[in-house]
């Protein structure tokens, strides 16, 4: 069926554990409700390890599957390259792709180091200039409220930005018997609770704001500075073993930061705060109102407008459910929840839309490298104990 | 000193428990942070045990003592009774002290029968003829926020009333060795969750939608028949002793309502709802918005406005704390909040000015008979399981 | 691929508009993160216009499509029939599923009145004689919170139930513009909040508690009397026309209630309280603790223990998201919230599950009965104004 | 009468703006409340302009008055110095009252400058070797919750101490408009939202913790730099006129902190957070469990017990306001809310008792020095642009 589509977007994804789900669950059921230019279909599925790769394959509905990646990325009825592999694979893969022709969609952050981002920026920029389309992964973007505190902030209700506040808070590292996953090991990861979490919360308010971060001074912490080597892992878990591993990122970061347009900031990421699980908090102060989102309870964004009375002001606890909020006509009645996956689903209408329509999707893997610019102005300013710019 | 104030109130209160001791906070403080007419003066206070009558005006700052209400109504130095007392002496009192020319402030319910409440409204509309000014005290009207209700609803801001819910959930009797006070006999308190506590939020939702209860239909339910009987009480509290008496009020009420202007409402009333202290919970549906109130949050309002365009509609939490809030502007500045005993210094004010500008207060006598008719149509409604007209 | 499956369960769906889409979804994604027994195949979809009907296939990914619901039910290649019609076409299509051997999954209420749904449970208690299944789609008890609640009771938490509080607040038809679509029309829909959504608070509070309603006593009320006719409508929305008709069914409605345990219940549905999107709110009050659920805040469910020493005690906001809580485990990590449609997925699950292991799924066709008996007495009760039993 | 208590405290005020109002409130009524060791009796107030001090002193209860704090100092019937000046007096009223043996309360920040408070300091030390006591105003301490957080803290409910996060969000200077008072004069107030708010901050968090900030990076911010001066001022509010001044302190400030027992915290102070009128929030997650609070619902502590098992485990909310819960049982039944002056009363409760057993009350002076180094510590650091130790 849907041949009276124009056709069909072929689709071969490297990675099959935590984020290799969400985006099967957006690949899936994207043009089950949103009307695509391009039917998405799940041609590939990669990975080294044959048997488990089989075995997601059939659990996810990938239609093939290839223990190489360069081998997906020669085929040619693949169109688009999705990275879901751990940070230090991203700039190889995301390239090649590139080089190759095939549209990425590339998980964030976008790369482990300044040095990879930059090389990837400057193959999308390339690639795009004979219509191959890139797009880092930042899909927090994507939950309706967070689309709609970026409406409010472009229509002026929020006047001039003031403040920023932004949280990340987990806790699933609180214990000192949690694994030592790749997420903990720098050569993979990059970095811990900066490069994991507080990359989201970079992106997020610099989308909400419009504005970018120019300068920081932040702080990095492990708490835990050993942990139990796993024998096996899979998403964000795994089983631990006896022996013991040194942990080589940080278990939380917090910084303050200067934003280019005069706007304050304080940040803060970590994967210690016992009893938040997911826990992104933005506030914003603007000059004439002021939003607040929690992630805990991710359909709801509340707006104080200061134009309103005195005796009536306060902040509304919007319900963003209504059809006139971003991505969520296609869903269902006002007051029947979305979830963490549909922000993944939004994120494959976003691009699809674009590839469709001939457009550079948002965010860019410049965005991408610019949050990294961020991320790493945060880790070496930490290091000097001294403001950093964020070099452009 | 405040001799450039127009003259005192003297005021003899009767009863100094519980209320006693919310009463004289509020006699106490009135003046200090409102412009009063007259200045109150705590002249007397009433009680039988005269030990514990002294300690107690000693404790709460009265000027003399009296062990006889008759003798506290006779004196000359006493311009206003206030009556503390348990529900079945509530009549005698303040009929005899109308009748003294004394203003009267009688704790709610206004009376244990319709009968004695008839009466009592007759003798304050006979005092009223003279000058005498006499009210009853439900006091959470005088909660700023519900004062903001009330005037969201008169201001049209709601549109036309269509549904009332009301809740007035305790839990302090859920332990079934909870000791039988007085509040649990039918002869000293009339009724159990329905008179002392369901009569305040049939009197709060009559006021904020300025409309009455025209029919009901009730159910109520005595959970624990059988507590230890105190050896002494005070207040709320009580010391169990060994042997067990019968509870001869209900735990427990629930009814529904008809309004005279067409609305419908749902009203509960328990102190059996473990984990709720003293949560009065309003919530008010009209054609134009909505209103939702927790006394445990009592100083914020939520008001939901549905002419507002659905993308940025949602329910504001007022933070009823700001100069143009009723009563607020007296006190301190914008998030300060207020706790339970300042409706009863709101109340003092309310009174004391009535009194000094020679007009009725209100709730008067009238409105406590009133709602004392609708608390008798709900017990004999639950006694006949059919609905009852409230009659006028 | 999925040939280590022991087979596949072949699906036939009668009805494509909101429930069709949510039932669709599930049927879609249930095997993709559950491991069952049988994989769900999107055999046939069932609609009387041919045109939407294909293309709603088309756009859900049903492999074919049937034009009448007896052609569907006479195919060899359907195993088991999704009821997703409006109320009055319930019957009809369930028994002659059953009686041709097919499971039968038919949307809740059960039917449009008592006597309808006595010959589907009469239908389903034969049918499952001979290994036929059927079940009636109260999809809230599959959200996690809920189950959470269930088991929290069977446990013990709450000790012995009290008190049920159980208010459904939607607001869709405040506005009197709004069409008079199907669901308005009581020929079709046989109530109108009673039915449709007092329903659910009916199954979910005896679901939770494991109890009873045994004796009622209702109101019902329709605020807009007259709505222009929808010259074309599909799921909850329609478009309005220039002609009126009559509002048939019941805008709000709200009951007392008595279960067979000794608790007492307060119970409301409204679809015209505005601000309130789909509040499904529970309270659940025990001797030992208690809970409390709002569907607007979907993943938390707050939890009162009784036992804990006063210092801390207090209602627990439990994020409903860890894997020990029902059907967690098979999504994604802690704090990464679940929306709507999940509830529809894990009915598909636990559906599956029973039809491969053989067992008979709940809640049954007799548990949809006794809704019905209970929706009827709220209707009766409310036309005799007084109390009535629940016949068994 | 009061005559069994031992005796009376005489009370000398300077003082009668905001906060000479908040301390006249408890001075007034702690021992209607409370059961003190001296009856506190309200002697004197003083203040320069002596229409507007006699008003006060008979709108706020006060016996007698003098115009000059020598005065008061040199009186005999004064036991006590409350001294509810702006910053730059400080000093020099409490050293001179201690050593005229006068007992001293002082409002926070303790002073404007380090070397004032060192000398504040050594002042107290030498009048507490002869029995003079005294005391640094940090009423927040006194909040039911707050003392609680504390209690759980010390228990060892958390663990270990990890991360704190602390915002205290006010949005009185957020309009432009809003009149240069003497807040924002460096000369009088040292510093704006640092010394005003983030000084309570700096003072929960360490007095919560049990422990102290021993290094900083910080970040100042002046977003209105001219403002109209006020013609008239009183407490919080001022008349504006039409010259303009300069705003010489800072509207916002955010900090990074290390705690000397390894802790990591964020603070962040600010005027301009349209919205918030009071919100002093606060967090700290240890090993074992996290607590919450927020003084715009500041009779609730929120509560992570992570022992718990993951099933139940969840924030507790926890309405401070049972009997075994800090200063409450002196109050109102449970449920039954405090407001912002009980911190107050609770100071007075705190300092009288302290004085009447003979021991010296906390904060004491050398607490309020060590919050001031951290003032100046942040106020550096953000001008050298680097982390600083907090000298001790």
């Amino acid at each position: 069926m849907n041949e009276d589509k124009q056709g069909t977007l072929r689709v071969g994804m490297v990675g099959y554990a935590f984020m290799g789900a969400a985006h099967s669950q957006a690949w899936r059921n994207a043009h089950r409700f949103f009307d695509l230019p391009l039917t998405p279909r799940m041609a590939a599925l990669c990975g080294r390890d044959e048997n488990r790769l089989r075995a997601a394959a059939d659990q996810l509905g990938w239609e093939s599957t290839e223990t190489d990646w360069r081998a997906l990325i020669d085929r040619d009825d693949v169109d688009l390259v999705d990275v879901c592999t751990p940070g230090d694979t991203h700039a190889e893969i995301a390239i090649a792709a590139l080089e190759a022709g095939k549209h990425v969609l590339c998980e964030k952050p976008l790369a482990n180091t300044v040095d990879e981002a930059v090389a990837m920026a400057a193959a999308a920029r390339r690639a795009a200039s004979s219509g191959v389309r890139s797009m880092v992964g930042f899909t927090y973007r994507r939950v309706p409220a967070i689309g709609l505190a970026r409406r409010l902030v472009r229509d002026g209700r929020l006047g001039e930005i003031r403040q920023v506040r932004a949280q990340y808070l987990q806790d699933w590292l609180a214990d000192p018997e949690a694994p030592l996953s790749w997420r903990l090991q720098k050569e993979r990861a990059g970095s811990g609770a900066l490069g994991d979490i507080g990359a989201h919360i970079i992106d997020l308010t610099q989308h909400i704001t419009g504005d970018r971060i120019g300068s920081v001074t932040g702080m990095l912490q492990t708490f835990v500075t050993e942990r139990p080597v796993p024998t096996e892992s899979s998403g964000l878990s795994a089983v631990a073993g006896t022996e013991r591993g040194e942990v080589t990122v940080d278990d939380a970061v917090a910084f303050l930061a200067r934003f280019d347009g005069g706007a304050i900031g304080t940040f803060e990421a970590t994967r210690m705060a016992r009893g938040r699980k997911n826990a992104i908090r933005i506030e914003i102060n603007g000059t004439q109102g002021s939003l607040a989102f929690d992630f805990e309870d991710m359909n709801v964004l509340h707006f104080f407008d200061a134009t309103e009375p005195a005796e009536t002001a306060g902040f509304r606890r919007i319900v963003v459910t209504e059809p006139e909020h971003p991505y969520v006509g296609a869903w269902w009645p006002p007051g029947h929840l979305l979830g963490y996956e549909h922000g993944f689903v939004h994120q494959v209408v976003d691009l699809v839309t674009a590839i469709g329509e001939g457009s550079d999707p948002l965010p860019s893997f410049a965005d991408g490298l610019q949050v990294q610019r961020v991320l790493s102005a945060v880790q070496e300013s930490a290091d000097k104990q001294s403001w950093l710019e964020v070099t452009a």
